[in-house]
């Protein structure tokens, strides 16, 4: 921790802040410079509170200078995480792994169509809601477990895997009976009674970043289920809240290289729930694989007026086929493969 | 819903338009003027989602017309709600209620002097956390049901209510016991599974908003509430994610009359997380009373310098009682008494 | 300025970023701790862009730890600047000073009715634009000098002071002869060819923070003033963009305080042009003066529903009467006169 | 203009907001709901404060229905302007354009360095200011007129185009003597006088958005600049404030397939100002282009470890060549060139 003192900070105030820190248990290394006095407090707590520091006399600024995660930095694993899917899917590699299918899973018949639709287009990876968190409690909730069910059946017609959202710690049990791919919500991000359980499974978590974390938030709470021992974790970008109102959120493509750098999770993005209308979802999902993403998470539906949710969203199966085909040369140039 | 047409859209376009409109239920009337076409759907289904007209051809832009929260509506009971805490505290009437304590219960003796303290300034409600939600695995994480207990017997004694933060749905049989108000945390604002259980249970629930919530999104997680046959929601503002950085989140005071016009729950505000830094709660906490708000929920310790989380926002003793003698005045001035 | 390197950071890494900090200049102290290593880099260097070390190897983060500003600093004038606007009246003394008045300047009739009816509640500062940058080419923009000439006879006449907008710096002239207070808008805040100008006069400066300004930013704006040898810079708060769009912008309450911590000139709040609406005028008028804001700049129209421009944002006469007296008893709340 | 009135707002209530449309000129449809009773006021008036209204008894919200711009609207021009620069380069039509080159003009021998590098990429747009805007007022401001005189020699002997950024409106005559396309940086986007005197030239504008403009303001503008008579507007997307702090701003990558549904006019992206940091410009760049961006705004520099000013975020020379080559395969992906 770095303190820095006041222009005019009083030796005594220097010295009750040095006492302090001490009492923490910090080694103290002192700068005087012609301006200010700096104080460097070395130590690994990394749950000191700089606040209690902040707020004494002569204080002007305290700077945290260990990162609060460490399981999560790339420093931990600098060669970065290959997360194994099963089924010879792995996400963090040269390949980018596109995941799609439907926003919910509403039949038999619907599903079957758009696994036929996206096999066809090399997907290995298909998403699909079973239980649904809807702004609105009049909304339609989908189809538990039912649902996930018919989902497991037209999976494995197609050798496919599974990625459903998660949406408390009592599913647990119930989705690793049909899921490949926990999925963490973007509300839920700080759910942490849910992430805590999580650390105690070993199947692989599709980590959504909530629409107002920082990315070093999103880090803590991959951090946080990995400090049970699960580290099997894909973070995943899917749009901020800003004030621009022209677009749902704001997908932060930058998130991508900048998570790169700081953590050795793979990193995925999600222009559907980003933009919230199938016209955007094109160019924001080039944009992401462009930009270095390890995957995209994105919504297909074989007939998308008639989808029970999130229709607007969805693609129609041919802009489906474009897409991948202009993913293919975008990947070719950040030398990757789809 | 009303869908404005783009200027030039042709009237093959605009039959579409009503067709599609007309098959989803609702009356459609048509303004036809020089420049644009406009379309009226009139229809009490709250439940449509207007991106599906908004990417036909032709459309420029479609707005819903029907709020899509009805019992959490002004409109509802134009004449205010008024939460009955018990014990003769009621939220939403003329007084202003101020709900203080520590953030965390910590044990016996430090809730016994806290007690003290607020009791004496003559506060009703009393807060303090079991569990604790906390951005890193590593913090202390609360005392659980031993520290309800506590709580308990600590404010039976100074004849005060209890508002603590329940984390899932899980919990509610345990808090039932013991608690007031069962308050739902900023993160867990849109966790749709325990908004539904509280809807079920009549004990009065405190609704913070989350750090990126709009109003509207606020308002919709109380009716989630409310659609269970739960009235007893009183909402708080508790700050919003900013780009300002000088302080931890950023208060937003005007929300408190945005919501009285809007809604008939009453509103209170908790300075004490918004800024994160006690210097700056005095301040924050007289605007919100100024501003209109029906109560406070501010963190006291009396020792803060050893609290065992969050001591930086926690008032000394001192400060608070400052801070009750000018919210007597300013309740004043707004035709309030404290 | 601090240097934190990496965990891992090789010797080799840090004797490079030790002769860079060298050769800039800088005196460094180092702290090797048993994770990291940490420089610190003393010397009065304000201009040091910190990115040269950030993106050398082996650097984690940089923190600049000198402020950018000096002269806007509190620490310049830890006692607090008082701006003499003439007449007897002072900006940031025991007197919370209303600035108040219409828009725009719209005619003689006009500002005569709304200068009677301010000067009768005690204000001595009207406010009332000639230039008026409109966010759309086709709307009214003011009637420029016509529009001072009046605004000077009518202020006169009820020995009242001007503070109106100017525009860029070749008006500078044209203002001095008629406004006593030159205020700078919002958009203009980092206009430094008008800042460096206003720098030369000695006329007291109204300095409105960007709608997506830091309060950092502001106070290097208002350095960029002074620096020039104009102290005489009053700053005002008037609502920043967020997420939330219930209001036109959110009203940074909590700006009050920490620019009172941080620097030495007052500071005011403009509740009118922050929510846009005047049913929300006074709450948030209030909550500035509870905060501790050393004025308010506020809308008021003798006819309101016929103003030339921002009519929904201006106060009835009867409001602001009413403002006026709850805010003399909020401002002895903060033992303050009105 | 809708209007929508509040559930049980009375008949008079209703009558009165009718009267006052018509007062203004409106041509009124009405729509009575079982619930709810909603108007729609026709008529070409854009410059109607929708608030008036707003604020009327029994009102629930008020939306425009005309676009607040005409000229910049895509239905102006539905197949798209292409701005000639001269010299054979177009911006807007099938090839994306590289502008590339230092933060400020330096001298000779940086520029002619620079010049020689991005010219052998086959760039034809030079960037470079000789006006710097500067946060601190104690930072290098740029060579004037020297730096353009310098400029423009060695943008002749490289058949090259000049991009530089003008100031205020007293620099026009001085601009127009030596520059190409004359940009308007993101704190001058709502500099009306500016634009206003913009629209009277012929030269092409490059107009960033700022910082914390909505996608709207940015096209009400170009507006200012078009009513004026210059249509030769390239709109530029640089990157918006938002809460998270890892990068400087955060690019709106979506804007780009947004503009070009609203707007006829062409858009490119400068991903050197958005991150900060030239370690993200990359990705950053590809990104843009992969989404549809007509062009991209680059910073490069021979020797960036001394450059004058923004030497963080220029690339070296061979991170550029490398761009090019990657920019190249993408341009393909989505049909265009380079």
């Amino acid at each position: 921790m770095i303190v820095v003192m006041q222009e005019g900070a009083t030796e005594e105030q220097i010295q009750a802040v040095i006492r302090n820190l001490m009492d923490q248990g910090f080694d103290v290394h002192r700068s005087t410079g012609a301006v200010q006095t700096v104080l460097g407090g070395v130590g690994a707590k990394t749950e000191f509170d700089t606040r209690v520091v902040e707020l004494m006399e002569g204080v002007q600024e305290v700077h945290p200078v260990v990162a609060p995660y460490k399981l999560a930095s790339r420093h931990f694993r600098p060669e970065g995480t290959v997360v194994d899917l099963g089924r010879g899917v792995r996400v963090g590699g040269k390949q980018v792994v596109v995941m799609a299918g439907p926003c919910s899973v509403e039949g038999m018949e619907q599903m079957e169509a758009i696994a036929e639709l996206v096999s066809k287009q090399g997907v290995r990876v298909m998403r699909g809601g079973a239980f649904k968190p809807r702004t609105s409690p009049y909304s339609f909730q989908g189809l538990g477990q039912k649902g996930l069910e018919i989902f497991r059946q037209v999976a494995d017609r197609y050798n496919m895997l599974i990625v459903s959202e998660i949406m408390d710690q009592t599913q647990i049990p119930l989705m690793l009976e049909y899921v490949d791919v926990l999925q963490v919500g973007a509300r839920n991000m700080q759910n942490y009674n849910l992430l805590r359980e999580l650390g105690k499974v070993s199947r692989p978590i599709l980590l959504k970043r909530g629409i107002a974390a920082t990315i070093e938030e999103l880090l803590l709470s991959a951090e946080y289920i990995m400090s049970g021992g699960n580290y099997n974790v894909i973070l995943c970008e899917r749009g901020i809240r800003t004030f621009e109102s022209a677009t749902r959120n704001t997908l932060d493509v930058s998130a991508i290289p900048v998570i790169q750098k700081l953590s050795h999770l793979p990193i995925i993005a999600d222009p559907s729930h980003a933009t919230g209308r199938r016209d955007k979802v094109l160019p924001m999902a080039r944009a992401a694989v462009a930009a270095g993403a390890d995957g995209i998470l994105v919504e297909v539906h074989h007939d998308p007026d008639r989808a029970l949710s999130d229709g607007p969203q969805a693609l129609f199966p041919e802009q489906f086929e474009r897409l991948m085909k202009q993913l293919r040369v975008i990947a070719e140039a950040v030398e990757r493969t789809l």
